[in-house]
Protein backbone atom coordinates (compact mmCIF):
# COMPACT_ATOMS: atom_id res chain seq x y z
CA UNK A 1 0.00 0.00 0.00
CA UNK A 2 1.13 3.79 -1.06
CA UNK A 3 0.29 6.26 0.71
CA UNK A 4 0.14 9.99 -0.74
CA UNK A 5 0.74 12.73 2.67
CA UNK A 6 -0.65 16.39 2.31
CA UNK A 7 -1.73 18.73 4.47
CA UNK A 8 -3.10 22.61 4.75
CA UNK A 9 -0.62 23.69 6.98
CA UNK A 10 2.81 23.32 4.83
CA UNK A 11 5.56 21.09 4.07
CA UNK A 12 7.36 22.11 6.97
CA UNK A 13 4.49 21.72 9.74
CA UNK A 14 5.03 19.60 12.63
CA UNK A 15 1.95 17.83 11.86
CA UNK A 16 2.60 16.29 8.44
CA UNK A 17 6.72 15.87 9.55
CA UNK A 18 5.97 13.40 12.28
CA UNK A 19 3.05 11.83 10.11
CA UNK A 20 5.32 10.84 7.55
CA UNK A 21 8.02 10.21 9.69
CA UNK A 22 5.87 7.61 12.09
CA UNK A 23 4.80 6.17 8.70
CA UNK A 24 7.80 5.64 7.06
CA UNK A 25 9.68 4.18 10.14
CA UNK A 26 6.50 1.93 10.79
CA UNK A 27 7.82 0.41 7.36
CA UNK A 28 5.10 1.92 4.73
CA UNK A 29 5.47 3.33 1.52
CA UNK A 30 4.86 6.54 1.70
CA UNK A 31 5.60 10.04 -0.61
CA UNK A 32 4.88 13.93 0.62
CA UNK A 33 3.22 16.53 -2.10
CA UNK A 34 2.25 19.86 0.58
CA UNK A 35 2.06 23.55 -0.08
CA UNK A 36 5.10 24.97 0.08
CA UNK A 37 3.59 28.01 2.62
CA UNK A 38 0.49 27.69 5.05
CA UNK A 39 -2.80 27.11 3.09
CA UNK A 40 -5.66 26.68 5.93
CA UNK A 41 -9.12 27.70 5.30
CA UNK A 42 -8.98 27.73 1.55
CA UNK A 43 -11.44 24.72 1.25
CA UNK A 44 -11.76 22.41 -2.14
CA UNK A 45 -10.05 25.47 -3.91
CA UNK A 46 -8.33 24.07 -7.16
CA UNK A 47 -5.78 26.18 -9.39
CA UNK A 48 -7.21 26.61 -12.78
CA UNK A 49 -5.46 30.42 -13.48
CA UNK A 50 -1.91 29.76 -13.23
CA UNK A 51 0.36 27.08 -13.98
CA UNK A 52 2.04 25.28 -10.93
CA UNK A 53 5.67 24.11 -9.70
CA UNK A 54 6.41 20.77 -7.72
CA UNK A 55 10.08 20.69 -5.88
CA UNK A 56 11.37 18.16 -4.62
CA UNK A 57 12.91 19.21 -1.24
CA UNK A 58 15.61 17.27 0.80
CA UNK A 59 16.99 17.24 4.07
CA UNK A 60 15.14 19.23 6.92
CA UNK A 61 13.35 17.23 9.42
CA UNK A 62 11.78 14.16 7.37
CA UNK A 63 13.31 10.52 7.21
CA UNK A 64 16.18 10.13 4.13
CA UNK A 65 14.79 8.07 1.21
CA UNK A 66 11.20 9.60 1.95
CA UNK A 67 10.10 11.39 -1.67
CA UNK A 68 8.68 15.24 -0.57
CA UNK A 69 7.49 17.52 -2.65
CA UNK A 70 6.80 20.87 -2.03
CA UNK A 71 3.92 22.50 -4.48
CA UNK A 72 2.91 25.88 -4.70
CA UNK A 73 -0.62 25.25 -4.92
CA UNK A 74 -3.67 24.56 -2.17
CA UNK A 75 -3.69 21.26 -0.83
CA UNK A 76 -5.99 20.00 -3.26
CA UNK A 77 -3.42 20.62 -6.50
CA UNK A 78 -1.39 18.82 -4.46
CA UNK A 79 -3.39 15.86 -4.23
CA UNK A 80 -3.87 16.27 -7.31
CA UNK A 81 -0.24 16.60 -8.88
CA UNK A 82 0.53 13.81 -6.33
CA UNK A 83 -1.72 11.45 -7.68
CA UNK A 84 -1.07 12.12 -11.67
CA UNK A 85 2.04 13.96 -12.49
CA UNK A 86 4.84 12.18 -13.75
CA UNK A 87 7.30 12.92 -10.69
CA UNK A 88 4.39 11.75 -8.41
CA UNK A 89 2.07 9.04 -8.56
CA UNK A 90 1.00 5.78 -7.70
CA UNK A 91 -0.72 6.21 -4.65
CA UNK A 92 -3.16 3.93 -3.01
CA UNK A 93 -4.23 6.06 -0.72
CA UNK A 94 -4.67 9.80 0.70
CA UNK A 95 -3.24 10.91 4.82
CA UNK A 96 -3.93 14.71 4.87
CA UNK A 97 -2.72 16.09 8.00
CA UNK A 98 -1.74 15.74 10.82
CA UNK A 99 -3.75 19.79 10.87
CA UNK A 100 -2.91 21.88 13.65
CA UNK A 101 -6.41 22.78 15.48
CA UNK A 102 -9.59 20.69 15.00
CA UNK A 103 -11.31 19.94 11.75
CA UNK A 104 -15.28 19.76 13.69
CA UNK A 105 -19.06 19.99 12.55
CA UNK A 106 -18.92 22.40 9.99
CA UNK A 107 -15.24 23.05 9.37
CA UNK A 108 -15.11 20.40 6.98
CA UNK A 109 -16.08 22.61 3.98
CA UNK A 110 -13.71 25.43 5.07
CA UNK A 111 -10.69 23.35 5.48
CA UNK A 112 -8.34 22.65 2.84
CA UNK A 113 -6.69 19.45 4.92
CA UNK A 114 -10.43 17.92 5.00
CA UNK A 115 -10.86 19.02 1.36
CA UNK A 116 -7.55 17.55 0.08
CA UNK A 117 -9.07 14.45 1.33
CA UNK A 118 -11.90 14.76 -0.67
CA UNK A 119 -9.62 15.54 -4.18
CA UNK A 120 -8.33 12.15 -3.16
CA UNK A 121 -11.54 10.23 -2.66
CA UNK A 122 -12.76 12.57 -6.42
CA UNK A 123 -9.86 10.68 -7.65
CA UNK A 124 -10.86 7.29 -6.58
CA UNK A 125 -9.03 6.77 -3.61
CA UNK A 126 -9.84 6.02 -0.08
CA UNK A 127 -8.55 9.11 1.77
CA UNK A 128 -8.28 10.10 5.63
CA UNK A 129 -8.01 13.71 7.02
CA UNK A 130 -6.52 13.84 10.25
CA UNK A 131 -6.79 16.95 12.70
CA UNK A 132 -5.04 17.27 16.33
CA UNK A 133 -7.48 19.16 18.51
CA UNK A 134 -4.52 21.73 19.66
CA UNK A 135 -4.02 25.00 20.66
CA UNK A 136 -0.97 27.29 19.01
CA UNK A 137 1.65 26.19 21.71
CA UNK A 138 3.92 24.19 20.14
CA UNK A 139 5.45 22.63 23.05
CA UNK A 140 2.37 20.71 24.27
CA UNK A 141 1.11 19.35 20.69
CA UNK A 142 0.85 15.10 20.94
CA UNK A 143 1.41 14.90 17.28
CA UNK A 144 2.47 11.85 17.66
CA UNK A 145 -0.29 10.31 19.27
CA UNK A 146 -2.39 11.68 15.87
CA UNK A 147 0.14 9.80 14.03
CA UNK A 148 -0.22 6.73 15.89
CA UNK A 149 -3.91 6.89 15.76
CA UNK A 150 -3.78 7.24 11.75
CA UNK A 151 -1.29 3.63 11.84
CA UNK A 152 -4.41 1.82 13.95
CA UNK A 153 -6.57 3.27 11.37
CA UNK A 154 -4.89 1.88 8.22
CA UNK A 155 -4.15 -1.31 9.89
CA UNK A 156 -7.91 -2.01 10.41
CA UNK A 157 -9.08 -0.28 6.54
CA UNK A 158 -6.52 -3.43 5.35
CA UNK A 159 -8.90 -5.83 6.28
CA UNK A 160 -12.30 -3.59 5.65
CA UNK A 161 -14.78 -3.96 3.12
CA UNK A 162 -16.67 -0.34 2.54
CA UNK A 163 -19.33 0.03 -0.30
CA UNK A 164 -17.63 2.16 -1.60
CA UNK A 165 -13.99 4.04 -0.52
CA UNK A 166 -14.19 5.11 2.92
CA UNK A 167 -13.52 8.93 3.09
CA UNK A 168 -12.81 9.29 7.23
CA UNK A 169 -12.58 12.63 9.00
CA UNK A 170 -10.27 11.51 12.06
CA UNK A 171 -9.89 14.13 15.14
CA UNK A 172 -7.36 13.48 17.79
CA UNK A 173 -7.49 14.53 21.55
CA UNK A 174 -4.02 16.57 22.37
CA UNK A 175 -3.18 13.96 24.43
CA UNK A 176 -0.30 11.77 25.65
CA UNK A 177 -1.17 8.08 24.13
CA UNK A 178 -2.18 6.57 27.26
CA UNK A 179 -4.47 9.36 28.28
CA UNK A 180 -6.61 8.70 25.21
CA UNK A 181 -9.81 7.06 26.35
CA UNK A 182 -10.48 5.03 23.30
CA UNK A 183 -12.20 5.68 19.76
CA UNK A 184 -15.86 6.54 18.60
CA UNK A 185 -17.37 6.47 15.47
CA UNK A 186 -19.06 9.77 14.99
CA UNK A 187 -21.62 11.67 13.27
CA UNK A 188 -20.61 15.58 12.27
CA UNK A 189 -21.62 17.53 15.18
CA UNK A 190 -22.17 21.58 14.73
CA UNK A 191 -19.85 23.83 15.76
CA UNK A 192 -20.95 28.01 15.43
CA UNK A 193 -18.52 30.70 14.80
CA UNK A 194 -20.02 34.06 16.65
CA UNK A 195 -19.12 37.49 15.29
CA UNK A 196 -17.26 36.77 12.27
CA UNK A 197 -16.46 40.41 11.08
CA UNK A 198 -14.23 42.63 13.40
CA UNK A 199 -14.29 46.12 12.21
CA UNK A 200 -11.08 48.43 12.93
CA UNK A 201 -9.60 51.74 11.10
CA UNK A 202 -6.61 52.17 9.71
CA UNK A 203 -4.10 54.79 10.36
CA UNK A 204 -5.98 56.78 7.74
CA UNK A 205 -9.03 56.67 9.39
CA UNK A 206 -10.57 53.69 6.50
CA UNK A 207 -12.31 51.23 7.56
CA UNK A 208 -11.29 47.41 7.31
CA UNK A 209 -12.55 43.77 8.08
CA UNK A 210 -11.10 40.86 10.21
CA UNK A 211 -12.68 37.45 9.51
CA UNK A 212 -12.76 35.65 12.42
CA UNK A 213 -15.00 34.28 15.20
CA UNK A 214 -14.74 32.19 18.27
CA UNK A 215 -16.40 28.67 18.15
CA UNK A 216 -19.06 27.47 19.98
CA UNK A 217 -19.93 23.69 20.18
CA UNK A 218 -22.95 21.90 20.51
CA UNK A 219 -22.38 18.96 22.31
CA UNK A 220 -24.80 16.75 20.57
CA UNK A 221 -24.92 12.45 21.74
CA UNK A 222 -22.44 11.04 19.09
CA UNK A 223 -21.24 13.82 17.61
CA UNK A 224 -17.31 14.17 16.67
CA UNK A 225 -17.65 17.29 18.96
CA UNK A 226 -18.85 15.92 21.93
CA UNK A 227 -16.31 12.22 21.24
CA UNK A 228 -13.45 14.56 20.86
CA UNK A 229 -14.30 16.97 24.04
CA UNK A 230 -14.71 13.39 26.38
CA UNK A 231 -11.12 12.63 25.28
CA UNK A 232 -11.86 10.11 22.42
CA UNK A 233 -10.41 9.73 19.15
CA UNK A 234 -13.12 10.72 16.95
CA UNK A 235 -13.55 8.97 13.32
CA UNK A 236 -16.59 10.43 11.16
CA UNK A 237 -17.11 8.65 7.96
CA UNK A 238 -18.11 10.98 5.14
CA UNK A 239 -20.11 11.16 1.96
CA UNK A 240 -19.82 14.19 -0.86
CA UNK A 241 -23.64 13.57 -1.95
CA UNK A 242 -25.00 17.17 -1.10
CA UNK A 243 -28.47 16.07 -2.70
CA UNK A 244 -31.02 16.90 0.09
CA UNK A 245 -34.14 14.11 -0.77
CA UNK A 246 -36.36 14.75 1.29
CA UNK A 247 -36.35 18.60 0.23
CA UNK A 248 -36.85 17.02 -2.97
CA UNK A 249 -39.94 15.66 -1.99
CA UNK A 250 -40.66 19.65 -0.88
CA UNK A 251 -40.00 21.39 -3.80
CA UNK A 252 -42.21 18.95 -6.45
CA UNK A 253 -45.01 18.69 -3.92
CA UNK A 254 -44.89 22.89 -4.05
CA UNK A 255 -45.13 23.09 -7.79
CA UNK A 256 -41.70 23.77 -8.38
CA UNK A 257 -41.54 21.60 -11.46
CA UNK A 258 -44.42 23.65 -12.71
CA UNK A 259 -42.26 26.48 -12.87
CA UNK A 260 -42.26 28.64 -16.01
CA UNK A 261 -40.23 31.85 -16.92
CA UNK B 1 -37.48 40.36 1.55
CA UNK B 2 -34.22 42.06 1.25
CA UNK B 3 -31.44 40.11 -0.51
CA UNK B 4 -27.62 39.64 -0.39
CA UNK B 5 -26.20 39.38 -3.94
CA UNK B 6 -22.63 37.96 -4.74
CA UNK B 7 -20.83 35.21 -7.35
CA UNK B 8 -17.09 34.11 -8.18
CA UNK B 9 -16.83 35.64 -11.57
CA UNK B 10 -16.09 39.26 -9.98
CA UNK B 11 -18.43 42.30 -9.02
CA UNK B 12 -18.02 43.36 -12.99
CA UNK B 13 -19.17 40.27 -14.28
CA UNK B 14 -22.07 40.17 -16.48
CA UNK B 15 -23.83 37.41 -14.78
CA UNK B 16 -24.21 39.49 -12.07
CA UNK B 17 -25.45 42.68 -13.31
CA UNK B 18 -27.98 41.24 -14.86
CA UNK B 19 -29.04 39.64 -11.78
CA UNK B 20 -28.93 42.31 -9.53
CA UNK B 21 -30.27 44.67 -12.51
CA UNK B 22 -33.29 42.20 -13.44
CA UNK B 23 -33.99 42.11 -9.03
CA UNK B 24 -33.36 45.49 -8.65
CA UNK B 25 -36.57 46.52 -11.83
CA UNK B 26 -38.92 43.94 -10.44
CA UNK B 27 -39.22 45.99 -7.29
CA UNK B 28 -36.76 43.18 -5.08
CA UNK B 29 -34.66 45.07 -1.98
CA UNK B 30 -30.99 44.04 -2.99
CA UNK B 31 -27.34 44.99 -2.42
CA UNK B 32 -24.59 43.09 -3.75
CA UNK B 33 -20.85 43.03 -2.17
CA UNK B 34 -18.96 40.52 -4.21
CA UNK B 35 -15.18 39.54 -5.30
CA UNK B 36 -13.08 42.76 -7.03
CA UNK B 37 -11.84 39.89 -9.39
CA UNK B 38 -12.66 36.58 -10.62
CA UNK B 39 -12.26 34.08 -7.50
CA UNK B 40 -13.47 30.92 -9.50
CA UNK B 41 -12.91 27.34 -8.47
CA UNK B 42 -11.57 28.60 -4.86
CA UNK B 43 -14.56 26.53 -2.96
CA UNK B 44 -15.48 27.42 0.26
CA UNK B 45 -12.33 29.32 1.03
CA UNK B 46 -12.29 32.26 3.59
CA UNK B 47 -9.70 34.74 4.29
CA UNK B 48 -8.59 34.76 7.97
CA UNK B 49 -4.83 35.62 7.98
CA UNK B 50 -5.03 39.06 6.37
CA UNK B 51 -7.71 41.96 6.77
CA UNK B 52 -10.36 42.57 3.99
CA UNK B 53 -11.79 45.95 2.49
CA UNK B 54 -14.67 46.74 1.64
CA UNK B 55 -15.39 49.56 -1.70
CA UNK B 56 -18.53 51.20 -2.54
CA UNK B 57 -18.92 51.04 -6.40
CA UNK B 58 -20.82 54.01 -8.01
CA UNK B 59 -21.98 54.30 -11.45
CA UNK B 60 -20.55 51.34 -13.93
CA UNK B 61 -23.72 49.30 -15.74
CA UNK B 62 -25.49 48.62 -11.99
CA UNK B 63 -28.51 50.74 -11.96
CA UNK B 64 -28.59 53.94 -9.22
CA UNK B 65 -29.88 53.40 -6.35
CA UNK B 66 -28.72 49.90 -5.78
CA UNK B 67 -25.93 49.15 -3.07
CA UNK B 68 -23.23 47.72 -4.67
CA UNK B 69 -20.07 46.82 -2.59
CA UNK B 70 -16.54 45.46 -4.15
CA UNK B 71 -14.25 42.88 -1.32
CA UNK B 72 -11.02 42.28 -1.68
CA UNK B 73 -12.12 38.44 -0.40
CA UNK B 74 -13.15 35.66 -1.96
CA UNK B 75 -17.30 34.91 -2.35
CA UNK B 76 -17.27 33.41 1.09
CA UNK B 77 -16.05 36.63 2.78
CA UNK B 78 -18.53 39.03 0.92
CA UNK B 79 -21.25 36.93 2.16
CA UNK B 80 -19.71 37.35 5.99
CA UNK B 81 -19.13 41.01 5.35
CA UNK B 82 -22.57 41.15 3.81
CA UNK B 83 -24.24 39.96 6.04
CA UNK B 84 -22.30 41.05 9.31
CA UNK B 85 -20.62 44.02 8.75
CA UNK B 86 -21.92 47.34 9.69
CA UNK B 87 -21.93 48.91 5.91
CA UNK B 88 -24.19 46.30 4.38
CA UNK B 89 -25.92 43.90 6.48
CA UNK B 90 -29.63 43.07 6.95
CA UNK B 91 -30.35 40.41 4.15
CA UNK B 92 -33.11 37.88 4.62
CA UNK B 93 -31.80 35.46 1.84
CA UNK B 94 -28.68 34.95 -0.42
CA UNK B 95 -28.38 34.67 -4.53
CA UNK B 96 -25.05 33.89 -5.37
CA UNK B 97 -24.39 34.11 -9.30
CA UNK B 98 -25.26 34.21 -12.33
CA UNK B 99 -22.19 32.23 -12.71
CA UNK B 100 -20.61 31.86 -15.99
CA UNK B 101 -20.92 28.02 -16.29
CA UNK B 102 -22.96 25.23 -15.30
CA UNK B 103 -21.97 24.04 -11.37
CA UNK B 104 -23.29 20.14 -12.07
CA UNK B 105 -22.07 17.49 -10.02
CA UNK B 106 -19.07 17.46 -8.14
CA UNK B 107 -18.36 20.96 -8.86
CA UNK B 108 -20.41 22.20 -6.27
CA UNK B 109 -17.59 21.82 -3.55
CA UNK B 110 -14.70 23.43 -5.94
CA UNK B 111 -17.29 26.21 -6.88
CA UNK B 112 -17.23 30.23 -5.21
CA UNK B 113 -20.76 30.52 -6.38
CA UNK B 114 -21.99 27.69 -4.81
CA UNK B 115 -19.70 27.94 -1.37
CA UNK B 116 -21.30 31.36 -0.94
CA UNK B 117 -24.94 30.18 -1.27
CA UNK B 118 -23.49 27.66 1.46
CA UNK B 119 -21.35 30.35 3.58
CA UNK B 120 -25.16 31.82 3.73
CA UNK B 121 -26.99 29.02 4.55
CA UNK B 122 -24.32 28.19 7.90
CA UNK B 123 -25.26 31.83 8.89
CA UNK B 124 -29.12 31.18 9.06
CA UNK B 125 -30.16 32.34 5.16
CA UNK B 126 -32.24 30.44 2.75
CA UNK B 127 -29.40 30.87 0.04
CA UNK B 128 -29.67 30.00 -4.02
CA UNK B 129 -26.73 29.48 -6.13
CA UNK B 130 -27.48 30.00 -9.60
CA UNK B 131 -25.29 29.01 -12.82
CA UNK B 132 -25.52 29.25 -17.12
CA UNK B 133 -24.69 26.29 -18.68
CA UNK B 134 -22.43 28.21 -20.78
CA UNK B 135 -19.14 28.28 -22.73
CA UNK B 136 -16.92 31.59 -22.89
CA UNK B 137 -18.24 33.09 -25.96
CA UNK B 138 -20.19 36.63 -24.43
CA UNK B 139 -22.57 37.36 -27.15
CA UNK B 140 -24.29 34.27 -27.07
CA UNK B 141 -24.63 34.14 -23.08
CA UNK B 142 -28.17 34.78 -22.01
CA UNK B 143 -28.20 35.68 -18.38
CA UNK B 144 -31.67 37.71 -18.65
CA UNK B 145 -33.19 33.29 -18.30
CA UNK B 146 -31.00 32.51 -15.55
CA UNK B 147 -32.29 35.79 -14.24
CA UNK B 148 -36.13 35.47 -14.65
CA UNK B 149 -35.70 31.81 -13.39
CA UNK B 150 -34.23 33.31 -9.65
CA UNK B 151 -37.44 35.79 -10.41
CA UNK B 152 -39.53 32.23 -10.39
CA UNK B 153 -37.89 30.48 -7.54
CA UNK B 154 -38.21 33.52 -5.37
CA UNK B 155 -42.01 34.06 -6.01
CA UNK B 156 -42.29 30.11 -5.01
CA UNK B 157 -40.02 30.36 -2.18
CA UNK B 158 -42.31 33.08 -0.32
CA UNK B 159 -45.18 30.56 0.05
CA UNK B 160 -42.94 28.04 0.88
CA UNK B 161 -42.51 25.52 3.68
CA UNK B 162 -39.04 23.83 4.55
CA UNK B 163 -38.24 21.66 7.46
CA UNK B 164 -34.87 23.50 7.22
CA UNK B 165 -34.06 26.81 5.22
CA UNK B 166 -33.53 25.95 1.86
CA UNK B 167 -30.30 25.39 -0.15
CA UNK B 168 -30.90 25.28 -3.78
CA UNK B 169 -28.14 25.03 -6.53
CA UNK B 170 -30.17 25.93 -9.65
CA UNK B 171 -28.68 25.30 -13.29
CA UNK B 172 -30.28 26.79 -16.19
CA UNK B 173 -29.56 26.21 -19.71
CA UNK B 174 -27.84 28.64 -22.22
CA UNK B 175 -31.25 29.43 -23.91
CA UNK B 176 -33.71 31.94 -24.91
CA UNK B 177 -36.73 31.97 -22.27
CA UNK B 178 -38.68 30.37 -25.00
CA UNK B 179 -36.81 27.64 -25.57
CA UNK B 180 -35.99 26.66 -21.96
CA UNK B 181 -38.72 23.40 -21.74
CA UNK B 182 -39.40 23.58 -17.84
CA UNK B 183 -38.10 23.08 -14.53
CA UNK B 184 -36.73 19.55 -13.37
CA UNK B 185 -36.13 18.94 -9.07
CA UNK B 186 -33.21 17.26 -9.14
CA UNK B 187 -30.44 15.52 -7.33
CA UNK B 188 -26.56 16.00 -7.76
CA UNK B 189 -24.94 13.99 -10.61
CA UNK B 190 -21.70 13.44 -11.44
CA UNK B 191 -19.31 15.00 -13.88
CA UNK B 192 -15.73 13.21 -14.05
CA UNK B 193 -12.88 15.48 -14.89
CA UNK B 194 -10.22 13.36 -17.02
CA UNK B 195 -6.72 13.85 -17.47
CA UNK B 196 -6.36 16.70 -15.05
CA UNK B 197 -2.43 17.15 -15.36
CA UNK B 198 -1.03 18.76 -18.05
CA UNK B 199 3.18 19.20 -17.73
CA UNK B 200 5.19 21.74 -19.87
CA UNK B 201 8.35 23.06 -20.05
CA UNK B 202 9.74 26.34 -19.34
CA UNK B 203 12.31 28.60 -21.71
CA UNK B 204 15.29 27.24 -19.44
CA UNK B 205 13.19 23.34 -19.38
CA UNK B 206 12.17 23.52 -15.95
CA UNK B 207 8.60 21.20 -15.70
CA UNK B 208 5.53 23.51 -14.95
CA UNK B 209 1.97 21.95 -14.68
CA UNK B 210 -1.45 23.33 -15.25
CA UNK B 211 -4.52 21.47 -13.32
CA UNK B 212 -7.54 21.46 -15.85
CA UNK B 213 -9.38 18.93 -17.38
CA UNK B 214 -12.24 18.45 -19.98
CA UNK B 215 -15.51 17.20 -17.85
CA UNK B 216 -17.08 14.11 -18.99
CA UNK B 217 -20.85 13.60 -17.64
CA UNK B 218 -22.61 10.69 -16.43
CA UNK B 219 -26.31 11.16 -17.63
CA UNK B 220 -27.91 9.51 -14.44
CA UNK B 221 -31.80 9.86 -14.68
CA UNK B 222 -33.39 12.47 -12.51
CA UNK B 223 -29.48 14.43 -12.26
CA UNK B 224 -28.81 17.99 -12.67
CA UNK B 225 -26.61 16.94 -15.59
CA UNK B 226 -29.65 15.62 -17.64
CA UNK B 227 -32.01 17.86 -16.63
CA UNK B 228 -29.45 20.88 -18.14
CA UNK B 229 -28.22 18.85 -21.16
CA UNK B 230 -32.02 18.45 -21.90
CA UNK B 231 -33.06 21.94 -22.28
CA UNK B 232 -34.93 22.31 -18.61
CA UNK B 233 -33.98 24.34 -15.73
CA UNK B 234 -32.62 22.09 -12.71
CA UNK B 235 -33.19 23.05 -9.63
CA UNK B 236 -31.16 20.77 -6.95
CA UNK B 237 -31.60 21.26 -2.87
CA UNK B 238 -28.26 20.28 -1.04
CA UNK B 239 -28.04 20.11 2.39
CA UNK B 240 -24.52 20.08 4.99
CA UNK B 241 -24.33 16.96 6.55
CA UNK B 242 -21.72 14.79 5.40
CA UNK B 243 -21.79 12.29 7.52
CA UNK B 244 -22.13 9.03 5.72
CA UNK B 245 -24.52 6.68 8.26
CA UNK B 246 -24.28 4.11 6.75
CA UNK B 247 -20.69 3.85 6.81
CA UNK B 248 -20.98 4.57 10.74
CA UNK B 249 -22.94 0.90 10.51
CA UNK B 250 -20.18 -0.56 8.55
CA UNK B 251 -17.41 1.20 10.65
CA UNK B 252 -18.49 0.15 14.29
CA UNK B 253 -19.55 -3.92 12.99
CA UNK B 254 -15.59 -3.67 11.74
CA UNK B 255 -14.24 -3.10 15.22
CA UNK B 256 -13.23 0.49 15.07
CA UNK B 257 -14.64 1.14 18.73
CA UNK B 258 -11.99 -1.28 19.66
CA UNK B 259 -8.97 0.35 17.80
CA UNK B 260 -6.61 1.19 20.47
CA UNK B 261 -3.31 3.70 20.26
Amino acid sequence: MKILITNDDGVFAPGIVTLASCLHERGFCTYVVAPDRERSSVGHAITLTRPLRLWKITGGRYPENLPVYACDGTPSDCVVLGLESEECSGADIVVSGINKGPNLGDDLTYSGTVSAAVEGYFLGKPAIAVSLNCGSDEESQHYDSAAEAVVAILGKLEIQKFGEKPLLNVNVPDLPKHEIRGTRVTKKGFRYYKEKVTRLLDPKGNEYYWVSGKPEDRLDEGSDVKAVSEGYISVTPIHMDLTDYEAIEVLRREGFEDLKI
